[in-house]
């Protein structure tokens, strides 16, 4: 269905990667993780509650609320792939994901999103205070979890990992409206503010199974790799879909100013009538929905969006590629087909 | 000077506790960690760097801006008192400080506070989103810092009340313009979110000094109550003092309908017409400046105001009977004194 959307006349000369699977899913994955994400669901339930009944409310409006679980999925397909046997990484996997939902909490209420996994946001029903007050509160479970088990390696990888997503997203702030930002700021971005954490979510995996730093180091680029594949898609789907589809507001990076890759690639290769429409667009002076109509229409002929995507596939390649000759062959298997799933989506 | 402010014709009944230091201060307690305190200093502004340039402009804008560095100082002299003879909770201590700027970041923005310590919020100069995201930056490197000592029980005592004193935040939240809340709830809440940090400074000095679980429930306890007593004089001082003596906007928890001990007494007290007045102002429908001052006037009248100090001077007087038999005399003086201090800053 959003083939339509996604420059459809350039993605018939883009193989698949997995060419018998024409439509790569989560499934594989699921199915070796469903027993453990369970078991995570179990954790992340129990955690969230507290005395003050408004936090699990609110948090549990964000938790229930759709979210395909992706990160701490990682975990515990990562744990799968070094054959570990313990139960350690369930409660790692549940910090994982509360670190996720305190981030997600917090972005909502910086950017003033309204949607989120087709509901409407918690700064919306709750306003913003409880929404940064609750993302608080998952943040520091997280960690009271990772002290549970008690492995200063892990924590350390989460903690580092927390504060690149911080800086991450502060440096987004600052380029924001700036028309000026460089795919290399862009990519630099992306990487703190949403590859570090799937990085964080894999590596830790690996020393849960007592692994070489090697293998830490190699779950580490898979999780990287994955994780810019899957922000750069979702920064295509932004202007590729509308908000039935994608769960959330669509257009919100162009309304938001925020310079993402179908933006840099439109703006360099556009004409300098182009170029001011752009710049325009970006710094908040064109933002109508036939504006935003406009840019679709220019990011379709540039071909931006597709490339766009053509950057993802190759950063998926390179988190298949990562993850060669480690473990067994059924679960990197299903991580390969998960990193070409992260681009799919976007057909 | 704020004699005059808080009825002062209570305080003449009320006996200092030292009574041969009739203005007790922190110069003690700064003498005994001056040193130490300069290598915390030096730990916080190296490690509130980051590329990003926003964020140690920001950070820098609240911790350079005139705070006490209570909590640090609290875990410094606490070490002192244990004989501690290492360097290991420099880094803790600036861990400490950083949670703590964290939280002022986000009550700021929960707030909407415009003034603290004397200057404009970060909030106000740079807006609620950089304020949320440095937050959680400096809560993140916190962590980092913590992970770098190693030890998982201080990891787990840190992560423990940073998790409380979000519970702490979200519950004021909820009891904010509700008139019936109990002085039991409001102790409850100024337990968690304020006093939490200050038994967490004091209590990780025992674990780094390697001392039995009493001698960490003990400084627990001191920073407990001592914590305790701070809010108490703190939610005094607000009704007591103007934005100049106090560094804050004075009638900011008036204006926000926070319901503090002393409108909790001087609503119990108060005829039917001022409980009634009491209900109109804290669920926000007498706010004006005239409200305040008319607030003021049954606060001093009442006893309020004075009774409120007389709570903040027993939990003061807990705070020292916790230290009962620990660690050097000097020390210990000087940690007395500061529990001193924190009831004598209202008068």
């Amino acid at each position: 269905m959003r083939t339509r959307h996604i420059a459809p006349q350039m993605t018939a000369q883009i193989l698949p990667l997995g060419q018998a699977r024409p439509q790569p899913t989560l499934d594989p994955m699921m199915a070796l993780v469903a027993t453990d994400l369970g078991r995570v669901n179990e954790v992340i339930l129990a955690r969230m509650q507290s005395e003050v009944p408004l936090i699990p409310e609110l948090a549990g409006h964000l938790i229930a609320g759709g979210g395909k679980r992706m990160r701490p999925m990682l975990t515990l397909a990562c744990a799968r792939l070094l054959d570990y046997a313990g139960e350690r990484h369930h409660k790692l996997a549940a910090a994982v994901e509360f670190i996720h939902t305190a981030t997600l909490l917090h972005d909502d209420v910086v950017d003033g999103s309204s949607q989120r996994r087709g509901r409407r946001t918690a700064n919306i029903i709750w306003g913003n205070p409880p929404s940064v007050l609750v993302g608080d509160f998952l943040f520091s479970r997280a960690f009271e979890l990772m002290t549970e088990d008690g492995s200063v390696r892990v924590l350390r990888i989460l903690a580092n990992a927390s504060a690149v997503i911080a800086e991450g997203e502060v440096d987004q702030l600052t380029a924001q409206r700036r028309i000026e930002t460089s795919e290399d700021r862009y990519l630099h971005i992306i990487g703190s503010k949403t590859a570090a954490l799937f990085a964080a979510a894999c590596r830790i995996a690996a020393v849960v199974a007592e692994r070489s730093e090697d293998v830490e180091l190699a779950l580490d680029a898979y999780g990287r790799n994955l994780g810019i594949a899957f922000q750069l898609v979702d920064d295509a789907i932004d202007y590729a879909s509308d908000g039935a589809t994608m769960g959330k507001d669509a257009g919100d990076d162009f309304r938001d100013g925020k310079v993402t890759l179908p933006v840099i690639l439109a703006h360099a290769r556009g004409s300098d009538e182009e170029r001011r429409f752009w710049r325009d667009a970006i710094e908040g002076r064109r933002v109508s929905d036939d504006d935003l109509a406009h840019a679709k229409q220019l990011l379709e002929r540039t071909g931006a969006l597709a490339d766009t995507l053509v950057r993802a596939r190759h950063y998926a390649a390179r988190a298949i590629d990562s993850l060669a000759g480690i473990g067994g062959a059924k679960a990197r298997a299903a991580l390969a087909e998960a990193a070409e799933f992260a681009v799919a989506r976007a057909y």
